[in-house]
């Protein structure tokens, strides 16, 4: 990750950190939340220990999914305009609480300034580094990885790119189950997004224990929605919630590494 | 309330809503609840039902307390400083989740270019709005209103100074209790900022009481600190949360009065 100059950007000129940019509102819960897990991630014992965040919540952004799948209109000029924003407000760095939208960021860094940190290329790492024993070449390790995200993120392709040079191959859910547990559980008339949470947690963990019983080691959340109703007490291997992983890696890079 | 034209200033253009403003980070907590409460005012079915917000979310502001009390540095220079960023990255009005910090609005607004939606008055309009009945003139009423506040936002005044053209009129603990209870509550060694929830919520419920008793027809919870742990069910009058009140107050105005 490179920055310009080794001063913060940051919108207060004596700022200490470095600002958190976030391009959201792809959903506004989303958004909520990794704004909440920024300030969790954060061990400040009174307001100025805090990280400086700048949030653009746009809501009226293309569906992603909609885009890719049938190709409506694309989220693109508008993830662009908005991290152009982002840029020009002071952010010193730009995150994305969209598993989707990450099919943009290679076009999108053409054209912006200030690194953008990618959510599922953290991910990987995060799980090859906790994975990986002292001394152990990871190339030749080929530690299955369970994804459950939505079939838009699956399709693209978005976490398995970055899985290989880190020695892990990506274990996915067969069609069928893909459909009727993890969809079921995002999508379904009963499912997170229409605000249920007992039924939508039971369909995402079986489809958790179905992948860890065919050798899953780690099992990514890679859906901002799984984790609202998806513990890592009801999985039986460590379940690790992408957005906890950028959370943190931003406010290790924006705070120097002082905090993480 | 003024907005410049009628076209929304939004910071995509082609956006049916209204942009709000947050002019945030004391505290990122308070900032975080209500970016919540905003999301949570807005009846929507998908994303793009959803309100543009931007925050930004400064903790490096000075503190407005020890600038009020002990004549440190004061934050207005970067409170205006933001809010002009605000307004040049497109919000169309601005929200403060900060009590105290209403103490430097009539200051700001006269160089900032977009409103300021003042919580102090909008909750004392609030309950002047709920309090009155069909064809009563509000001046000739004089309802006890209750507050629970820091010691600084009492000082200030600035709740008192809305109550009296309301019909509505101030009644606060006496300093003993101000200090034993609600100080306690919110900075004492196992208060609110501490991370305390049984202890604050009892010593605040106790205020809130002995406030009903003297005759206190509603009670505001006045620091974004206090609806944390005290909740409408432990009080006997209707406790009016300011921040809430702020949070739907701008949908409304947001939406064009499509929502609340």
């Amino acid at each position: 990750m490179n920055f310009a100059g080794d001063a913060p950007n940051g919108f207060m000129e004596d700022n200490k950190f470095r600002t958190i940019g976030i391009l959201g509102g792809m959903g506004p819960e989303a958004t909520l939340s990794l704004f909440a897990q920024i300030i969790k991630a954060t061990p400040a014992k009174k307001d100025q220990d805090h990280i400086p965040v700048i949030i653009f919540n746009n809501p009226s952004i293309p569906d992603r999914t909609r885009h890719i799948v049938y190709k409506e209109e694309s989220p693109l000029p508008y993830l662009v305009a908005g991290a152009h924003k982002l840029e020009q407000s002071g952010a010193d760095m730009i995150l994305i609480p969209c598993n989707t939208a990450h099919f943009y960021v290679p076009e999108m860094e053409k054209s912006v300034g200030i690194p953008i940190l990618n959510m599922p290329r953290l991910t990987c790492d995060h799980i090859a580094q906790i994975a990986k024993l002292p001394g152990e070449s990871l190339q030749e390790k080929r530690i299955p990885v369970g994804i459950l995200a939505t079939t838009g993120t699956i399709h693209t392709g978005l976490y398995q790119g970055f899985m290989d040079k880190n020695g892990l191959c990506p274990l996915l859910p067969t069609e069928e189950e893909q459909e009727s547990l993890v969809m079921e559980a995002v999508y379904g008339k009963e499912g997170v997004k229409a605000g249920y949470h007992q039924k939508p947690a039971n369909l995402l963990a079986e489809a958790a224990a179905i992948l860890a019983s065919r050798g899953a080691g780690y099992i990514i959340a890679g859906c901002t929605e799984i984790p609202l109703v998806l513990s890592k007490q009801m999985v039986e291997v460590p379940l690790v919630n992408s957005m906890e992983v950028l959370a943190r890696k931003a406010v290790h890079v924006a705070s120097n590494g002082l905090y993480g």
